[in-house]
């Protein structure tokens, strides 16, 4: 008799599984644990074993602890990011990773602020910023430099993810029932501008265009002092 | 008899109140939930009441639910920034709005995308913005631009904001025990800049200055093609 297998399921003939537990793995307490984070805005071990039918000692198995957890879910935004084609020009190189980065955390805007407020060990994620430190130094930014610059565009970028997740309607108009409103000229800006997804891409892409305008006047500024 | 009164409590003379509860006000209730936000990165309004030693309903009693509570705390960031003292050029007067808007976000990172996350209805930060839009219209900005250029302000100071709350070492070097680091560039790059909030404020101007120089050169673009 041949076992026949369904995916995900165990063989037919194979013995029943000793526990109940949905067994365990790495991969589904880091979804369970980025849908905990999507959901609510945040992350404890007590919810995140309530989540996954376990306990937090069966986790901690895996990854030991909430830090632990936060690092392999920066790791897959940086799996998400990938590698940069070498060679590029710095502008062109940096326009495609913040494109990216920005891509990679659409989805995860709670995920932000807490992996802005620990330290970076994640490999995965420190080979990216090297990839990026590369690109600028070969662009003629100052080794001192380097690390004030990739602050700024983590700060415009996950700024710009955030506001992916804004409402259509970012401002109201302000005018009040059949009075004068008290902001017209901002009245008047909302409705000439695009709302939505629309806006916040826009708005990106002009962002960008002026971060990377205002870094090659910084260079050239260096360039004409030196 | 005079009744002498104490700043905040009842007449001396007055009935004693009919319930222990804490009297609630707007602004017990606004202290209250920002500090749970700060603490936990959520707000809702059961865990407020718990905290007020109240109910819900008391708390709907003064604010109608938890969106007119995040105004109210947005309303508190706008009178922290206040007005942007008016006929100044639009970069300086940029600049200055931009600076203290993140100071105004810098405690309280976690009302960031609770913030992003739901149409501006407050009238105090209506008003900020309308000021800001005469700014750019009166530097020679587009109507239909100004509302990109807003989102793109906000996203790099919201995003400078949470990277205030940021640890102070935000890279950690990945050199193994004893080994070559897979990443020289950057953490050679790591110990030539500045740590901690030097490093935060130094990113957050160098990023101001490119963004501005960036907002500039667009400005002398659409001039030359006009």
């Amino acid at each position: 008799m041949v076992a026949i297998t369904v995916k995900g399921s165990s063989p037919v003939n194979a013995p029943a599984p000793r526990r109940r537990k949905r067994l365990l793995s790495v991969e589904a307490i880091l979804d369970a644990a980025l849908a905990l984070v999507d959901e609510t805005g945040r992350l404890t071990m007590g919810e995140l074993a309530t989540r996954l039918g376990s306990s937090a000692s069966s986790i901690y198995h895996h990854l030991p602890g909430r830090d632990a957890i936060l690092e392999a879910l920066r790791d897959r935004m940086g799996q998400a990011i990938g590698a940069i084609p070498a060679d590029q020009p710095w502008d062109t190189g940096l326009a495609l990773w913040v494109r990216r980065y920005r891509d990679a955390f659409a989805a995860h805007p709670n995920l932000i602020p807490m992996l802005t407020g620990q330290t970076i060990t994640d490999p995965t994620v420190l080979a990216s910023y090297e990839q990026v430190t590369g690109m600028l130094l070969r662009g003629g930014f100052g080794e001192d430099e380097v690390v004030l610059w990739l602050s700024v565009v983590d700060n415009f970028t996950l700024g710009s993810a955030l506001d992916l997740a804004a409402p259509d309607d970012v401002w109201s108009p302000s005018a009040p029932a059949g009075g004068e409103s008290p902001t017209p000229r901002m009245d008047a800006a909302v409705r000439a501008a695009p709302r939505g997804r629309e806006r916040a891409d826009a708005a990106f892409e002009l962002g960008l265009t002026a971060l990377v305008a205002g870094m090659r006047a910084h260079l050239d500024a260096a360039a004409d002092n030196g």
